[in-house]
């Protein structure tokens, strides 16, 4: 545990000072005021993040943590378990485009962020490969209905597995991190550990994942329920290891190390957003480097979005993970940067006002 | 006339073979079915416009036209008509960045998007410069409330000026075009034209521009109003001439050469907006070609968008013009062709489903 709390105390909050000289410039770009709508509130967050009125994100890395999960036998998904390791193998392969065949890869390479892929604990013997990061502890979790996921000491090697591999990504001059999941089912941990942070009823924040069925969800929903009852657990590791999954506490490593760092975080989908509750509540300063990117269609996004009192950049219906609309949102980040560093102001323009 | 109908003529709707090979294989790609949301949709439009299942569209350009307001003397906007010369200076500016301080040059440069600036009838002697096109024939357009704003021959002149800076932005590498303006005073004739094609009250498409208070906004919705009530033009061209602007006419015109070259036309916001109305009423296959960047604040900008049957890709609360929102639109059409492109079929994959 003393790793893991030095890595909690690495993280402070945002500069307020650069925030308050960003606040100060975007008012004199040659626009009318507030004319870049959300665009002058994200500059004005990463002046924070990167502590200067004149942020420069350059480096986008997404970081896909794969992992499967032993409720996934509760038949809460519309895909068999065996698509975890393939998708993971899909991330890895050699296509004409590049590395990977997946949809994060493709969107990835349009922006030029890299793909890093974690083995976080797929049912699964991978082959090595030379982008595979090999961090799996055990073929799964337990069956969070009947049992814990995870044991503390599991959930502890993948939160700081996660937090390596973004400390390995911000090495290579990534400053945008996108931390992204595969695991068929981790809709449902993910839905769990909403519930009981948030203290939200399980019907709130359970939703269709891939595409269950109103009769299949109906059952995810008494799967989350159960697993709820099971354990009064309330503090925020002993709700991961007893409701999470090994992605979704590599994720909040990856989290926890990028706000450490002061880097960006882009916060994805549902999954990635239980990763970031978990964060702000052992963290709460890790609020001010989280950047969601996109609505996400599954329920309980929402939710965990109005906790964490933060505004996405889009919504185009995305439900598929993979960090996959979080590379999206890279290109907005750094137009938005761009504002307060490429911009003249009203005075330097000689712009009559 | 003659050129400007053999440029309609040369509009024909998007390739519905290649749509419908899109459709299928966007089906096939290794993700759930409908997982990636609105960029589906869009990928598939873009095989439309490319006719070809595998789009790639590259180069992004941005074309500002520029122009000033008779009507501006009536007090409709919240800026004196200086601002417009100022801003194309501005536009064209050598800053430590690169070319240009204004926001659509420092957002351009995020995007890899070429920025053409063009005189459209800016109120003021520009000098020359190598990156300024000189299209004006006119130092602004006559007072919309009391007369006609331009004549036929203006706004043709104008129109083709706009087709013939898309065909160049096209010889140079462009296949992703996004018509921008600048013009103090330019909400007004937007709206005009609006309410006019859409049968719309003026208060239901007269916003609050550059950011007037209600005051002021009271005065520009009567201003529109008695615009409407002295011409009952309802014909594009006759509409155009009566209540438009030059910038709008030079939209207008880039927008009809892109579609004919079957290229995509960025929709940026309200004016531009009022640009693609006129297009679409001139030549209806012109919709096809139409990708909306993201919704605008002004007033009257989501009734263009429902009578387009078209909707955004983001919602930031831009307002600002320039082709700026369209700008940040760019990443996601390159990211929607992708998908396309660079993901594997679940076959291809050998994932199970």
């Amino acid at each position: 545990m003393h790793e893991l709390q030095n890595l909690i105390k690495r993280i402070h909050p945002a500069d307020s000072a650069a925030i308050q000289r960003a606040t100060l410039r975007q008012a004199q770009l040659t626009k009318p005021a507030g004319a870049l709508g959300d665009l002058e509130a994200l500059s004005v967050r990463l002046a924070g993040v990167f502590g200067t009125e004149f942020p420069a994100p350059q480096g986008g890395a997404v970081l896909v943590a794969a992992g499967d999960h032993g409720v996934a036998q509760e038949g809460v998904s519309a895909y068999p378990p065996e698509v975890t390791p393939a998708m993971v193998m899909n991330f890895l392969a050699d296509t004409p485009a590049g590395p990977g065949g997946a949809a994060v890869n493709a969107l990835a390479r349009t922006v030029g962020a890299r793909v890093y892929v974690m083995d976080a604990g797929v049912n699964a013997a991978l082959p090595d490969h030379p982008r595979l990061h090999q961090c799996a502890v055990r073929r799964g979790t337990r069956n969070l209905r009947v049992e814990a996921a995870m044991t503390p000491d599991e959930a502890q090697a993948l939160i700081l597995a996660g937090a390596a591999l973004a400390r390995q990504a911000i090495e290579d001059g990534a400053d945008l991190i996108v931390p992204g999941e595969m695991g068929i089912g981790n809709t449902t941990p993910a839905a769990v550990v909403t519930a009981r942070l948030l203290g939200l009823d399980p019907a709130e924040v359970t939703g269709r994942g891939t595409g269950v069925d109103d009769a299949r969800l109906a059952h995810k929903v008494a799967v989350v329920r159960e697993a709820l009852h099971r354990s009064p657990a309330t503090g925020p590791l002993q709700v991961l290891a007893e409701f999470g999954g090994y992605e979704i506490a590599a994720m909040l490593g990856m989290m926890l190390e990028t706000a450490a760092q002061r880097r960006v975080i882009v916060l994805d989908g549902f999954v990635e957003g239980s990763a970031a509750l978990l964060g702000v509540t052992l963290a709460p300063a890790l609020r001010e480097f989280l950047f969601p990117a996109g609505h996400c269609a599954e329920r309980g996004h929402a939710a965990q979005l109005a906790h964490l009192g933060l505004k996405p950049m889009f919504d185009l219906g995305l439900r598929l993970g993979e960090g996959s609309g979080g590379v999206l949102a890279l290109p907005l980040l750094r137009a938005a940067a761009a504002t307060l560093r490429e911009m003249r102001t009203f005075e330097e323009a000689g712009v009559p006002v």
